[in-house]
């Protein structure tokens, strides 16, 4: 697996502003985080066999790792089943007037069939009880393909008390511009592999997981994901769809967080910091 | 206007967890944040005249204050105009097995046209140079009703420096779970108005800004809002949307955001604490 961090070029701008502190005020430039929306348009063949092109999502992103937010996006969406579903992603059309392509096209394999309409309809028909946790629970149940619950990973306690520190040290953009989400791969032994940075938390994962799809590495079953900020149920559901077994925030898990890891078997640890941490479902894992 | 914190029954549950601290080990009951689907159902009329009910979004957020999160998302959507647009907002439906209900029922005026086809074009239509932060901003010029370049607001420096530990004093729910995202509704002096919480920072400041509308108190000109993390473009959008003149967050802004404030002329303050704070748009309102 390769070891990459992010900070294309795109991802970093630079502002003219004021600084104030104390009674003193001074200008400065100021680095920060690029938010540009991407679009991801899909060539794909509908369940009557005509071929077919959408824009399926407009997110405001981190530019850069582009190709991996769209696979990782397509994949924990439920509209891919793997790398194999894929024929190409490519940046689409002209630079925008800042420079930056927005777009990313899409292709499907002529035999993967997509039925959008379906996938829109999953949330509510999946529900017997009308909208509600259980309901999203069984949402994503239909839509994983892998166990995480299998998965035999084991961590130390000091591994993951040193992870925090880990992510932070390779956060490229963040080192610049004074915070930014990340997600990062690591092993038992406690190395990040990967780390991806955004605006938005679930990009970063998304970022994180469709790399290692686009490296054909999926289940991630011998690893966790450690995140800069609060773990929610996208996250959790994300995690799970790519086989994950473990999840680290360092900020607090929601209800629905812990239902899903409880659920479906996986590890989920929140509050992490140097000295200490909290377990809200499968413990087993952590030694 | 009204001073509430949330805090409603069903913000917050319960859950055994481990607790890790060095060495030591133990189990604990610990609270966590709600976080649970809400449904948003619309009654409307189409524009030709045929009466339509549709679900138009399915968002997760903890419960409590769900009237103002539909009235919020709604208007800073630009589905709706204002309160006068407003027939009735109500819970719908049976409880889930949680003892929830998680759909709430929006109906409006027979006179009120909607085209939801519309909207859902907007965003690629009114862009010149494909989709870029320049249509993102273009699309939010064609949507806002209020001019907050036109606000007069002036606020001291050292008021800003205040509102972090006020807006973290009103955070009921923060406060027993150990972190949520936060908007708080401030006057010139520092007063802070109303607070609103939620897992989803957005959905904090729909709250917020449902309230007001709920209220008639729109547009916000005289005010400004403090937020508990990052300043994002969709942040910026929904305080442009409800005509308020400042957004200050106790963490940094995206490059969107700071071209959202000075495309409206809007005032941005980022990384406030209690002896320091940065200026990136608008400074004239500070003093």
């Amino acid at each position: 697996m390769n070891s990459t961090v992010p900070g294309d070029k795109g991802s970093i701008r630079y502002f003219d502003i004021s600084r104030v502190e104390d009674d003193k005020s001074g200008s400065v430039s100021d680095a920060v985080a690029t938010e540009e929306p991407l679009e991801i348009r899909l060539a794909y063949s509908r369940p009557d066999g005509k071929r077919a092109q959408q824009s399926i999502s407009v997110t405001m992103r981190t530019p850069g790792n582009d190709d991996e937010l769209a696979a990782g996006f397509l994949f924990t969406e439920g509209i891919i089943r793997g790398r194999a579903d894929l024929e190409s992603i490519a940046p689409c059309g002209p630079p925008a007037p800042n420079g930056l392509v927005n777009v990313v096209r899409v292709e499907l394999g002529r035999e993967v069939t997509v039925d959008l309409d379906r996938l829109e309809r999953h949330f509510y028909t999946s529900s017997s009880c009308g909208v509600c946790g259980k309901s999203s629970l069984d949402a994503v149940a239909v839509q994983g393909h892998y166990k995480p619950s299998n998965a035999r990973l084991a961590i130390a306690a000091s591994t993951l008390n040193g992870l925090p520190e880990s992510l932070q040290a390779q956060q490229a953009v963040f080192e610049q511009t004074g915070g930014l989400h990340a997600s990062g791969l690591f092993n038992s032994s406690g190395d990040l592999l990967a780390v991806r940075e955004d605006v938005g938390r679930h990009n970063a994962l998304d970022k994180l997981i469709g790399q290692s799809l686009l490296h054909h590495e999926l289940p991630l079953s011998d690893f966790g994901i450690v995140v800069s900020g609060r773990a929610s149920f996208e996250l959790m559901q994300k995690a799970m769809m790519a086989g994950i077994p473990l999840l680290a925030a360092v900020g607090p898990p929601s209800s629905l967080a812990i239902e899903l890891a409880e659920e479906f078997g996986m590890t989920l640890v929140g509050f992490l910091k140097a000295n200490r941490f909290n377990i809200y479902a499968g413990a087993q894992r952590i030694t």
